[in-house]
Parts: C-alpha cells; structure tokens; sequence
C-alpha cells in the first residue's frame, strides 16, 4: 500500500502557493520568474524524492523514475492564472509528487514505476497546453513563433529558460497510461455532497465569431420597419440560443455568450455592425454537430434578410473521451475508501485532453468550494485534498499490482 | 408676392457648404474656426439684405429686420456635426435669408418684418442647443461651466467669440411665431414621394442606461442552472422590448439599443455585468409613460430572481407640440402650391423645439436622399430645395397680409 503522509502533502502544497503568492492566491503565470523559481523548487523536491529531474525548452518539469522501464505518467501543471488560486494544476503535480515519494519509501513492489510531470502554461498565457503539446510532439516551429502575451513573444521569454541536453519526449513504449487530478473548478461535487468525480470524457469546444452587417440609421427619424438593425438581428440570435439549446443539447451542455459590441455605438444611431462570441461544450461530437448545425442556419436566416451576418469559428476543439478501464480503476478506489463517485464530465480543458489522444488517461476531480478556480478565492477543504490523494495512491497501487490491467489498456476503450 | 430667387438661394447655400467643406459635405463644429467664419459670412450676407446682423455671447447670429417692432422669426443653425452634411441646419438659415431678402425687394407690405436666426451648437459639440437656449433665457451658468467636449470647456471656446454688446434675446412682444424648415433627415418623404412634410411635433426621448449584476463562472465547468449571467438578462431584456414594443407603442413609436457591453468579455466567462442603452421616442407623453413604466416592470423582474438590475435615466426630453395654426398655413401653402403636404413628426431635436415652448413655432421639411443625414452623403434634390424655399416663402406672405391669423395664434392651440 501506498501511504500518503498529509502532513507532507499539505506542507508541500502551501510551500509551493508562497511562490508567488497574491493576496490569498497565487501569481504565477508561464515562464514569469515565480513560474521558473517554482519549477527549479519542485526539481529539487524531485531529486530528494529519488527522481531524476529535467527541465526540457519550455520548462516542463519532468520527474523520471530511475528504478522502471515501465511507468505510470502522473501530473498536471504548476503555472497558473494572473491573479489565480493556490490549487488549480499544482494540486495534481503535489499529488504526483507524494505518491511517487510514498511509493519509492515503501520499496519497489511492482517492474512499473511513477514519472512525475508539471506541464507549462496549460493556462494558455502565450499558448494553451504548451507544455503538454510539446511533450507530445504536438506544436510546430510558426506556432511558437506566433504565440504571445500581449507584446511578448513566447520565444522571447523562453531564452531565459535552461533545459537539459536531450529533452525527454512521451514515449507510449515507457509511459503505460497518464493519470491527473484536478479542482473540479465547478460546482457539481459540493452540490450532490460528493467528495471524488471521476472524469468520464473533456468536452469539446465550439467558439464562433458572429458578425451582422445593417446600416446606420438616425434612431429618431428612421421607421422601425425600414431600419437595418445589426444590433437587433444579433439579439435575436442570443434569444434563439437561450430558446433553443436546452432542448437541442444534452443535460451536460454548456453554452455562453461572453462577448458583445456594437458599431457604432451611439445610443442615438441605429447599429450597422455587431459582433457576438457564442461558444458551447459537450462530450458527445453529434450534439456539438447538432448545436452548430442549428446556429449557422440561424446565422443564414439573418443573412438572408436585411442582414448580412457570418460566422467564424475561433476555436474547434474535440471532445476527449478519457479511458474507461483507467476511470474504473479510479471509481473503485474511491469506493473501497467508502465514497461513491460523482462521473462527471471535465468542462475546461486539461493537460489530460493532450496526453489522452496518444496514451490511456484518466482524470480525478476533488469539490471547489462554492466551485470558485482562476480567483484568489479558490480553494477545497483540508480533507478533499488529503482524500483526493490517497483515492489516486490507492488506484495507482492497485495498478502497479496488476500489470495485465494496465496492459489491457486502450485508448479505444 | 415674395419671390424667391432660385439661383441666389442655390449660389448662397453652396457658398457656405464651400466653409469647412469635408469630401462631399462639411465639418463646421460649433466655435471651430470653420463655423465662426460661416457666422461671419452669415452677418456680411444679412447686411447686404438690409438686417442688421447682431453676435451675442455663443455666437448666435441674429439678422435684426430694421424696419419693423414685430416680426416673425425664421431660422435654423449653421453648427454642423463632425463630417457632416450640407444641408442640416444650412438649408433653414439661407431659406430665412432668402425670404428676408426677396421680401425687401419686393418693399414693405406689411407691419411685420422678418428676423432671422443662425443658432449656435444645435448638434450638442458642446451643449445641445446652447444658442437657442441661451436666446430663450433658458440655460444656467453651471450647465455652460460644465459643457466640453472632449477635453476642452466650452468657456475656453466661447472666449474667442466677440459678441455685441447688447446680445439680443427671444421677446415674444417682438417674435409673433418661429419658423424652421429642415431637410427630413429620415426616409419617409421619399418613400411616400411627396416634397413637403409639415410637422406635427418635436418626439420626446426617453434614455436609459440599464444595468445589469450577475456573477462571473467558468463557461466549461458551470451547469447552466446555476449561473448569474448578467449578459443573458439583458438579451431577454432586449427580447422583450423587440416583442412587446410594436404592441405597446404607436405607429410613430422608435426605439434603440445602440450599445451594450459585458464584462468581463471573454469568451469562456459567464458575465458578471453588463450594460445597455435603450432610447424610445414619441410625440405622446402617455405612450412614452405606458413604455417607461413597462421597461421598469422587466428591469424589476430582472433585479428580483438571480440578477441585481437597475435602470439610470441618461436623458429624458419631453415632446414638444408644434403650433397647429401655423402648421395649417405650411401645409396650405403647399397645396396651394401643388403639393399635397406629408403631416409627419419629427424624430430628431430641433431648435423649434425650444423656442415653441415660448413663441408658437412650426417646421416644415423637405426629402433627405436615402433618408441620410449626419454625413457626407447627406443631400435633397435641388428642385425639392428650391420647392421647399417657395413654400415656405408662400406661407410667411400669407402670415404677413394677415396679421390677425398670427394675433390668434397661442401656444396652446
């Protein structure tokens, strides 16, 4: 067995939120100084744990397990949101971190080891699942030579980083499956009163650009039924959406519209240009498919009018489904610790999605109080978290016990 | 008789469009040098015509008819917005100009004289009408201390100015009635192809920024049900208004929603509060009361479930009802002319707006092209400028050989 020392956990976990640290949370964005002095903390941590730690060209931090050929990948990321809480990401690499530590103290009981892995700027601060992505062999040269925040270039930024000579890459010949845990960052778990979510799939994302084009007219002297109204026509559409998409998606979909100008903007001109951000998630493609279909004939029924409207998509991003066997392995867990499991999808994207297309993942949830995360206001009980980890300790011991599980594994299943 | 010289009135009009011309139209803000050359073209002009031209503190110029204690006054503003048109405001001064320079040639037939009027700032560069409220003694010395535009006072621009040292002021034993033709500056002339639009009255406007709170959550991660989406509030507010609107208001009933914003704009955030502007206009007090009362009724809804919502008057002008013996006399005119006159209200402020709620005023409109105002494309046909003039002329000879008509005008008719 694997035994998680809480005292060890928290300690470890409140060291790291001092780097860094804003008000009750965290500042700790990708490659910002706090980012890179936490890194070069968690390697020494590594070291001590009896892991060889590298930082490779982005600064993901890779703890590698000397001992095995074999491993389980377990991990998340240690940056976090301007202005952000103490948990979100560093929880998962905390975790990774003890049960690794707690496993190498108890003696070799299995040919498999344990990698630990903080992934850079899941957070997107110049570009999202950089760390993941790059592990993966998943980003190309003219992405990085794109990406920015604000004024700076990614590139720039990473010349302050040191990596070792031979960076080490996912290698699905050594890293058996990936396993992370996470704040829920919602609110489901404290609602039903559950204390573990089991994370059935990542939704996937659709994020469009709606543009309407009418014409500016005098707001006073113009007829109702003569006006060409950008506005209005993009306010129709919001009224189809809130109408509509609750009968159209599934009890898991979200949707929101977070954005919304228009030109030009004069409480006495009538809009002749307006522009909306409609984004909606779901695990399932066919309900995704659904909900686009429905909009972009909305959109056309605009455009065919008085109305030229368009959309644009900003971001396509397909579900995850996560691995069944892995999430099952993690459910009894949880049971035999004497808490059922809510199975629940992961609303925000994760380090899990990337991974999860190469190796089998899986992904463990403990409650967000009042489901608060990117906020200095985020934070989950004592008792989740030491529980959260020794739920993952006991999975990840029941998996080092039974290879076959392991081996049976697959990403389609 | 007054006849109106067509070719003067045309050589007249497109000299001042020659001052600050912009492209196809003109940018002659208030106080700007362009508009103060434009004034001072005015008062050579007005002196040629035998009135004495007369500039008082903001720069109203004022052609004083010499020869008789009681006039009608005749007039509009030479002020334009930024970029604007030819015709707004222009057309009604040089008309005044032209009526009041035939009727001396034509020598005295009557008591009654004709003064006529180019008021200052009409377009609100600093202060909405601040010449023919300052001309009604009807403006504070706090509102002008207050009043810029941008960065600059208006006090610093009204320093520039010279005026006279008696300024003239609106005397209703001097000014029987006001009279101000306009271009329509909206499509309904045109539409219904008729050359003269009499005006039944100036629409009140009521304005409202209306607010609303929710609460900010992650669009992934949040279930539907549980979110504060302040942006969704004001989309069903805005629904309402699209639906209940036509039903609550007249035939003449318009309203905006002109601008609206959410914070804190991102496209993966529920919004925490948002903001829009609702104007509605109309000639009717009791239907601009129905509309308010039914706005705050939703805005109430809105505050009493998830949402904190509220709505602050930004502007709230009542109608202003024109007088309809005079109004007789415009459209007489234009039948007896030919023209079947188009009663129609006027959806935009006017100065007769303000100077009918001391002396009787009425105005009369012609075609704008497209409806198109408030930009360079702005423009009437030459013949329906020249009709316009002619009209007009017309019905001041009438008023002129019959004083009693104007002894039995009041405001309350």
């Amino acid at each position: 067995m694997i035994k998680v020392n809480r005292d060890r956990l928290l300690s470890d976990l409140r060291e790291l939120a001092g780097i860094g640290r804003f008000k009750t949370g965290v500042d700790r964005v990708a490659l910002s100084p706090a980012d890179l002095e936490a890194r070069g903390w968690l390697m020494h941590r590594m070291q001590e744990a009896g892991l060889e730690p590298h930082m490779d060209e982005v600064a993901n931090v890779y703890g590698r397990d000397p001992d095995a050929a074999r491993t389980l990948l377990i991990g998340s990321h240690t940056d976090t949101v301007p202005q952000g809480g103490w948990l979100d990401g560093a929880m998962g690499v905390i975790y990774a971190l003890e049960i690794a530590r707690a496993a190498k103290e108890r003696g070799a009981s299995s040919p498999i080891g344990i990698d630990v892995m903080s992934f850079q700027d899941e957070e997107g601060t110049y570009l999202a699942f950089l760390g993941s992505r790059t592990f993966c062999n998943n980003l190309t040269d003219p992405e990085i030579d794109a990406a920015k925040s604000g004024d700076v270039r990614l590139r720039s930024v990473l010349a302050n980083v040191e990596p070792a000579a031979n960076p080490h890459r996912l290698d699905p010949a050594r890293h058996l499956c990936y396993l992370e845990a996470h704040i829920e960052q919602g609110p489901r778990l404290e609602q039903a009163r559950r204390r573990i979510g089991v994370v059935t799939g990542v939704v996937g994302i659709r994020r469009f650009r709606i543009h309407s084009r009418g014409q500016a007219d005098h707001a006073g002297t113009t007829p109702m039924s003569v006006r060409k109204d950008a506005g209005a026509a993009l306010m129709r559409l919001a009224a189809q959406v809130a109408q509509e998409f609750p009968r159209l998606g599934s009890a898991e979909t979200v949707w929101n519209i977070g954005r919304i100008s228009l030109r030009p903007g004069a409480p006495n001109v009538v809009p002749n240009a307006g522009e909306l951000v409609l984004e909606f998630r779901d695990t399932d493609p066919a309900i995704l498919d659904a909900l686009e279909s429905h909009v972009r004939h909305w959109v056309d029924q605009l455009g065919s009018g008085a109305y030229a409207a368009k959309m644009e998509p900003m971001a396509l991003i397909a579900p995850t489904p996560l691995a069944k066997a892995l999430a099952s392995v993690l459910a009894a867990s949880s049971e035999a610790l004497g808490e059922e499991p809510m199975h629940i999808p992961s609303g925000a994207g994760h380090d899990a999605m990337v991974v999860g297309r190469y190796i089998p993942a899986a992904m463990l949830f403990v409650p967000s109080i009042g489901g608060r995360s990117h906020d200095v206001t985020e934070d989950t009980e004592e008792a989740d978290i030491v529980f959260g980890c020794e739920v993952l300790a006991d999975a990840v011991d029941k998996l080092l016990a039974n290879p076959d599980l392991i081996r049976r594994l697959s990403m389609a299943d």
